[in-house]
């Protein structure tokens, strides 16, 4: 049970979605901090129906909070997350800043709910493109370990934040009524194309999302064998993240032993119906809370039966970001 | 050299692109006749500045003809094929209809331009997807084989054809209007969505799509040897192809290797600045003959050295269909 819980980035697109998920029934906090940039302090946000203004983020923000979300960035997290956890708050951080930490838990609780434990004030909340993936492929990798992923994302707007969502939907506009179209949060158009991810991209010419995608599983997995490569790519989809996943396992598995794997696995749904070629799409995966499996079929290219590949669709947003942030705190409530 | 050109399937949006493409240099019919269904039949339509009305097909099209392209269809290529190369002239079919028959050949021309000589009467247009990959994938191949490939495509509206187009087009307005979704050509939704290919799916779990970059590209490089997987997601994209690429070689090769040999590759711009992360996009893809090629780098789960991963983009309606198309006929009117 948290006293008081503060939200840093309140008014982003995380950030709303935090406000949203507070009413969920692990997680009865008597009071509720919102907090953002000076540019966003003084907006009036609804919490559980009660109006609640925005504070300025300062390193005295934290007097009496004892859980603090961030989802303002890896800068922000780095420069406020110590005070926080200073000031006796745990943090569960969206951010990048500490994932790969020795010292800092990277936790998806479907997965490695125990990892929180060893926590020294600050959890780390993954990646959102991997908390998407790794919740299709941990429970298969719990029954048969995966010696290879091959990745290729499909991301929505969202992962940018509220302002590249409301860019996707004005430059479309503007791109339908053959205006010139104006990139200002993504460095290209977004509107009818797609781009490779715009994180730096380093020596070995992977940008920084597809090696999150990289270590984080293995973190989260704890198994730092696993050999991965993803190639990241936007979308114009304003919300949920999807991904072919391509597949090598230690030994044979076939499909029918997949999707029932998948069928009991809490938090995903496998949406997996040939005949009307129902598979997992962003528009359904969009609000919900689980994330969506199908497309679940045997590796062709792999004829010793050790392949699978499939399809996956998740809200970035939610599992993506804040849901998985609440359920580690819920854990923490739940004394784990 | 040809006389007398027809053109099957005139109105639709590969149709369009073949008009605009006759007055290649290579291609100097003297006459152009379009063919259409009923529907379609009495549209006037502009080729080369001169205008030219569209005609019923039927089996009687074809007296006098002696190169006729086909796109509209598998059904109606294996109904007006026959036929027309009765009447003495050389089928270039877009259809999947003929491609895997083992008297048709099936070319493109920067890889097996050499395969036109076998044909009957009739030589077959590569899938769209499968043209855009092997055109990056075959010059790394001539140098070092391709031992598996593992693909995921982005795959534009302008595959269903012009119809899709308008749907993607009409849909996001109505998306961002809050107006009620009304799909007719695709099942779903696709504005700010995207789904799983809607050919058949087959025992394997397959779609026909992707069945056809499996078979196609073996048949192309004449190795029916090459592993390959493939998924194939149809994406709010008006015309131009894109996929994520992971090729395993024979032996090690380095992205520079491939970076090299692609520059000097026919049909294929390498576009792949790392700094300003600039790299293939469908809306510098679209309306162009070359296929775009980039993010080329070493595949990190491949510590032998013999994994790349690479990013392609390819205008559907040019290399991808029409464009191939008319360069097939050139090696035949060049006496190939």
């Amino acid at each position: 049970m948290f006293h008081h819980v503060a939200i840093v980035g309140a008014t982003g697109a995380v950030g709303r979605e935090f406000i949203d998920l507070l009413a969920r029934p692990g997680l009865q906090a008597r009071r509720i901090t919102l907090l953002a940039s000076a540019r966003s302090a003084g907006t009036t946000i609804d919490v559980n129906g009660a109006p609640h203004t925005v504070a300025e983020l300062n390193r005295g923000s934290f007097q009496g909070v004892d859980l603090a979300f961030f989802s303002a960035g890896a800068a922000i997290s780095r420069r406020y997350a110590p005070p926080a956890v200073e000031a006796g708050a745990v943090v569960v951080d969206n951010s990048s800043a500490f994932r790969m930490d020795d010292g800092v838990p990277l936790v998806v609780p479907e997965i490695n709910p125990q990892a929180v434990r060893a926590h020294r004030g600050i959890i780390a909340n993954p990646n959102c493109s991997t908390i998407v993936m790794v919740m299709a492929v941990w429970p298969l990798h719990a029954v048969n370990p995966v010696r290879r992923i091959v990745v290729s994302t499909y991301q929505a707007a969202s992962g940018a934040g509220a302002a590249a969502m409301r860019e996707l939907q004005q430059q479309t506009r503007d791109a339908l009524d053959g205006r010139p179209l104006d990139p200002k949060v993504f460095p290209f158009p977004i509107a009818f194309n797609l781009f490779s991810h715009d994180s730096p991209i380093d020596r070995t010419g992977y940008n920084a999302e597809e090696i999150k995608m990289v270590n984080e599983t293995r973190k989260i997995f704890g198994d730092p064998s696993i050999a991965i490569t993803a190639t990241c790519i936007r979308v114009p989809v304003l919300r949920a993240h999807s991904a072919a996943v391509n597949l090598t396992f230690e030994r044979p598995i076939t499909p029918d032993e997949a999707r029932s794997v998948l069928s009991s696995a809490p938090g995903v749904r496998v949406v997996d119906s040939r005949a009307p070629q129902h598979f997992p799409m962003p528009i359904e995966a969009d609000g919900i809370d689980q994330v969506l499996v199908g497309r679940i079929r045997q590796d062709i290219s792999q004829p010793d039966g050790r392949g699978l590949d499939l399809f996956v669709s998740g809200d970035q947003l939610r599992k993506g970001a804040a849901l998985n942030a609440i359920q580690i705190a819920e854990l923490l409530a739940a004394g784990a």
